[in-house]
C-alpha cells in the first residue's frame, strides 16, 4: 500500500488518506482575513516549476525489462496559462460542488470528525483539475484489470506458494506471520471458498525514464476511494462544462468513472450467490475513520440494493458465532459478505480479540473480500516473486497476457540476490527499499538504502527478509492546482493511477471480471536525492491526451 | 421574520439559523465518549411528554375571526413508540444521508465556516422524522400562497398606502425610515417596476384552541431554506422508504417538495424578461454565512441555466455603476435580475455605503427580488394594517380570495386601540407583542407584556408605534426527535409550516403565480407563563394525516 514515493504514513494507509505532516496550510485561516467571495480562495505557489534534472537510468537486472518503445510525447495543458482570476471562479466552484456533492472527509484536526458522521466534515483535498494522460496508457492499464483479477485468483489456490514464498518474511514479520498462521490452519482443514470476490485497485505511476507505465502495486484488501473517486470525475466534469471554453479542455476528455457502482453491483451479487435472503453484507470498519464518506458512499450505493451493516473486529468478536455449519452470525444476523475496510495494518489488531474475529470469519461459510489467501497474494514479497522469471507462467496459460502482465512490472528483487546489492550500495538513487510490513513512509530512498543494506550485510540476520528492493520509478512532475482545506495551492505534483477491478466466481462460473473504474491520485514533490519524494496527496482525475 | 413564540436571535434571521444559545450537546461529544457505530447515537430525552395545560382562549376584536369550526382530530403517530434500536439506526442514517447529500451547515464552533464553503461543515439540524399534519391544512395553505402573492403586487403598487401606513412606525424606527426614505425616491421620480419578481414564503402555525391555520408572518425578502427544505423532504423520504414498514409510516405521505427548482426557474424566468443575453443574476450576499449551503444549492440550480455572481452590499457599492439608462453593471457586467439573500437586517447595513447600494439597486431597470415596495409590503406594520376591516377589499376583488386570507389572520392590533390594549394589560397570556424592528428573541411575553404597555402608557412617547399586538397562538406540541451536532435528541416541540411561493409578472402578463413547495421547522418547546416558548429549530417535513 506504499509506493515507491515516500509518503506520510496515513496517505500509505488505504483509509486513512487526509492527513499530512503539514500544517502550514491550516494557520493561513487565521492570519489572512479575506474579504470574502470572489476573493476569498488564496491561491498559494509554494515551489516555482522548474525542469528537473534528467537522470538516467539504467539498471542491470535479470528479469527486469528496460523496453524503452517510443511513444508520443505527453500533451498537457499548461496550469500555470490560466487566469488567475479563472483559477479563483474555479477554486470557489469545486468549493461548493464538493460540499453539496458529498465530496468530503472528516477534518483531522476536529474531535469526533472519525467517529459520527456529519460531525466536523471538510471538502476532501482534490485536484482543482484533472491530470493529463496518454489514452494509450489509460487503455492499456484497463487492459490489465482483468488479468490480474485471474492471477490473484489462480495464485489465492496454491496454498504452498504463498506459505513458501512468505516464508522467509513469516520469520521476521509478525503481522504477516499471523495472517499465514490463519491461512495455515484453513490449509490444514482443507477449507475451499467456492465463491470468491475480490475488489481490488492496481496502482501505476507512468515512467519517464523508460516511458513505461509501471505497476507501483496490487490492493487486494480494503482498496480505497472507489466512492470519492467517482465524485472527482464528476466535479472535474462539472467544472470543465462550465469553464471548458476558457481553459480549452472538452469535458468528454475526462473518462467515466462508476467505481462505486461497480463495487456495490459486485458486492450485491456475491450475496445473491451466497443464497441466502436473510443474510446480509457485512463491512467491516475500523473504530475511527476520517475517511468514513467514501465507505458511506459505497455502503449507500448497496443499501439501495441490499441489506449490510457496519462492525469493527472487535464487534465481531463480541457478537459473533460460527455455527456447526459453518454459517456465521453477528448479533444473530446471519452473514453472506464480509467486506474488510479494516484488517489490513497491524494497528487494527490490538488485542486477541480482533485476530479470533478475523480466524472466526476465515473459517465461516461468508464470503469475504478478501479471503485470506486474496488478502496474502497482494503482498509486497508476493509482487516481488510473481515478477521473478517463469513464475507467472506457474498461473496463467494465455503467453500475451503473461506479456501484458510483464510489461508493466518494475524491477523488483528479494535482498538474496548478491548482483542487486552491490549495485544498490553503489547507486542507491536508483533503489526504493520497501519493507513488508504495511504503511507508507517506511520506504527508503537514496543514501539511507546504501547504509541500511551494509548494515543488514554487517549484521548477517534474517532481518532481510522483510525487505524487497524496487526499481525507482522516475515520473513527470508537473505544476498542478491543489485544493485543501478551502484553500488553492499551486505545487508542483507527480500522479498515481490507480484501476479499480472487479472479480466474483462460484464454483463453476467466473460472474463479473471487469476493470471497475478508477482514481488519480496527485502528490505534492519534494526533491530528495536524485530523484523527488512525494508528500501530501490529493483526490484526482484524468485527462485523457 | 419573528414568530409568535420567541426565538433566539439567529433563528428569526432568515439566513442565519444554525445559532442556539444552547451549548449544552457539544460537551457530550467531550464527555461521553461512544463504542462507534451502532452505539454512537446518543438519544437524550430532556422533556418528559406531558399533557399541555388547556388554556381557553377568548380575545375580543372588532377584527377578528373566532371562527372554531369543527376539524378532524390529527392523527399522529406516536415517536415515544418507536424501538430505541430502530431510533439508532435511523439517526445514523440521516447522519449519513445528510453529510452524502449536501443536506450541511457551516458549524458555528469552527472559524470560516460562514467565509468559505468546504470548510466546518456540520450537517443541518434536522429533525428524525416528519411532522405530522392535516391535509386539508395543508392544502389551504398551498391554495393561499397565490393570492398572498396577488396582495403583495397590489400592495407594492399602492406607495401612499405603504407611506401612510407606515408613517409612525417611520419616527421610532430607523431600519424602516431608511428603507421608506429609498420607497419616497422612487415615488418622487416615479419609477416603474414593470417586471416584478416576488419569492415569498408565507409561515403558519396550527391554533389548538380555534383550530384554525393562522399566518405568522409573510416573508417577501431573502425566503431561506428553499435549498435544504427540500433535502428534509428527500431525507424522510429515504428513510420511511427503508424503515416505513416498521415504523408504519407511507414515505408517498411526504408531499412532494421542489421549492429550490421553482425558485430557480422564477429567476431564470425574471432573466429572460429582461431580454439582455450578457446580463446575469446577481445574489447579493452577507460577508459571513453558515446557512450558505441553503443559498448554494439554488444558486447551483440556478447556474444549470443561467450565469450568475455572488456580491456583498459593499462590493457593489464599490464595483456597482448606474448607466444614464438606467442599466446596473457591477464589475463591468449587466445585471439583470438583483436577488437579495442580505439587506433585510439593520445589521446588513454597517455603513452608508451599503445604503448607497441598495438605493442604486432600487434606481436601476434591473428586476429585484424584492424591489423596496414588495420588501415594505412584507413588513409587520403593514401584516397588521392588512388585517384591518375593508383592507383587503381596496387591493383585492375575489372575496372568495378575500374570505380565504381574513381566515388565516390572527388578531392583529396597532396600540393605538385603547380596548385591546386594556385587555392585553389584564390578560397578557393571549398576546405577542412585536416589534417592527426585524429579528426575532425580541417577541414580548406574558407579564412582560403588560409591564411594556404599562411603561409605553406612562411615558406617552410615539414608542408605541414601533410595536404590534398580535393574538397568541397555542400550538399542539409534540414529542420530537431532533438530530443536532450528531445527537439525537427527544424533546417536546412545536412546528411552523412556511409555503414557498413565487410570482412574476411584466407589464402585459402574469408569468408564474404559484405555490413553490414548503418548509416544516419544529422548535423545542418550553413552558411559558402559560403558553409554550420556541427554542433551538431544526429543519423539519410533513407527514399528511
Amino acid at each position: 500500500m506504499g509506493s515507491s514515493y515516500s509518503t506520510s504514513l496515513a496517505f500509505a494507509l488505504p483509509n486513512a488518506p487526509f492527513c499530512s505532516l503539514s500544517t502550514a496550510t491550516h494557520s493561513l485561516h487565521k492570519s489572512n482575513p479575506r474579504s470574502l467571495l470572489n476573493s476569498n480562495i488564496k491561491i498559494s505557489q509554494t515551489h516555482n516549476s522548474k525542469p528537473e534534472k534528467n537522470i538516467s537510468v539504467s539498471l542491470k537486472s535479470s528479469n527486469m525489462s528496460l523496453n524503452c518503445s517510443k511513444v508520443e510525447q505527453v500533451k498537457t495543458y499548461d496550469p500555470l496559462g490560466i487566469d488567475p482570476d479563472l483559477v479563483q471562479k474555479l477554486a470557489y466552484d469545486a468549493l461548493v460542488w464538493s460540499s453539496l456533492h458529498g465530496l468530503v472527509a472528516g477534518d483531522r484536526n476536529i474531535q469526533w470528525s472519525g467517529k459520527i458522521p456529519g460531525v466536523g466534515m471538510v471538502h476532501a483535498p482534490v485536484a482543482l483539475l484533472p491530470m493529463s494522460f496518454p489514452e494509450h496508457y489509460w487503455r492499456q492499464a484497463c487492459e490489465l484489470a482483468p488479468i490480474f483479477n485471474e492471477l490473484v485468483d489462480r495464485v489465492s489456490l496454491d496454498g504452498k506458494f504463498l506459505q513458501d514464498a512468505l516464508s522467509r518474511t513469516k520469520k521476521v514479520d509478525d503481522f504477516t506471520s499471523r495472517l499465514l498462521d490463519i491461512h495455515s490452519k484453513m490449509l490444514e482443514i482443507n477449507k475451499k471458498e467456492e465463491i470468491r470476490l475480490g475488489l481490488h485497485r492496481s496502482d501505476y505511476m507512468l515512467d519517464e525514464q523508460t516511458k513505461l507505465l509501471l505497476q507501483i502495486e496490487l490492493n487486494t484488501i480494503s482498496s480505497s476511494f472507489a466512492g470519492l473517486g467517482c465524485l472527482v470525475s464528476e466535479l472535474h466534469r462539472f467544472l470543465l462544462k462550465h469553464y471548458g471554453d476558457k481553459l480549452g479542455l472538452n469535458p468528454a476528455r475526462i473518462p467515466g468513472n462508476t467505481a462505486v457502482i461497480q463495487f456495490a453491483d459486485a458486492l450485491a451479487k456475491a450475496w445473491n450467490e451466497y443464497n441466502n435472503p436473510r443474510a446480509v453484507v457485512m463491512v467491516v470498519v475500523q473504530t475511527e475513520e476520517r475517511n468514513m464518506y467514501d465507505q458511506h458512499w459505497l455502503s449507500s450505493t448497496l443499501k439501495e440494493i441490499y441489506p449490510f451493516q457496519l462492525k469493527t473486529l472487535a464487534e465481531i468478536d463480541a457478537e459473533g458465532e460460527l455455527l456447526p455449519d459453518g454459517t456465521l452470525t453477528v448479533g444473530g444476523q446471519v452473514i453472506a459478505v464480509v467486506y474488510f475496510r479494516a484488517g489490513y495494518a497491524p494497528t487494527d489488531y490490538p488485542s486477541e480479540s480482533e485476530w479470533r474475529s478475523r480466524l472466526m470469519m476465515e473459517q465461516s461459510t461468508a464470503v469475504k473480500c478478501p479471503s485470506i489467501a486474496y488478502h496474502l497474494a497482494g503482498t509486497k514479497k508476493i509482487q516481488q516473486e510473481l515478477a521473478k522469471p517463469n513464475v507467472l507462467e506457474r498461473f496463467l496459460d494465455n503467453k500475451e497476457d503473461i506479456a501484458k502482465l510483464r510489461k508493466c512490472f518494475a524491477g523488483l528483487w528479494s535482498l538474496d540476490d548478491s548482483n542487486i546489492i552491490q549495485d544498490a550500495i553503489e547507486r542507491p538513487e536508483l533503489y526504493v527499499m520497501k519493507p513488508q510490513r504495511e504503511g507508507g513512509g517506511n520506504n527508503i530512498y537514496g543514501d539511507d538504502v546504501r547504509e541500511t543494506l551494509l548494515r543488514l550485510q554487517k549484521d548477517g540476520t534474517e532481518e532481510d527478509a522483510a525487505y524487497i528492493l524496487m526499481q525507482r520509478i522516475f515520473p513527470t512532475v508537473s505544476p498542478t492546482f491543489l485544493m485543501r482545506d478551502g484553500i488553492c495551492h499551486q505545487d508542483r505534483a507527480i500522479s498515481e493511477l490507480g484501476v479499480y477491478s472487479a472479480y466474483l466466481r462460484n464454483k463453476e462460473n467466473v460472474i463479473i471480471n471487469e476493470n471497475s473504474g478508477y482514481l488519480m491520485r496527485t502528490k505534492v514533490a519534494s526533491s530528495n536525492e536524485g530523484g523527488v519524494v512525494a508528500g501530501f496527496a490529493v483526490l484526482d482525475s484524468i485527462y485523457l491526451t
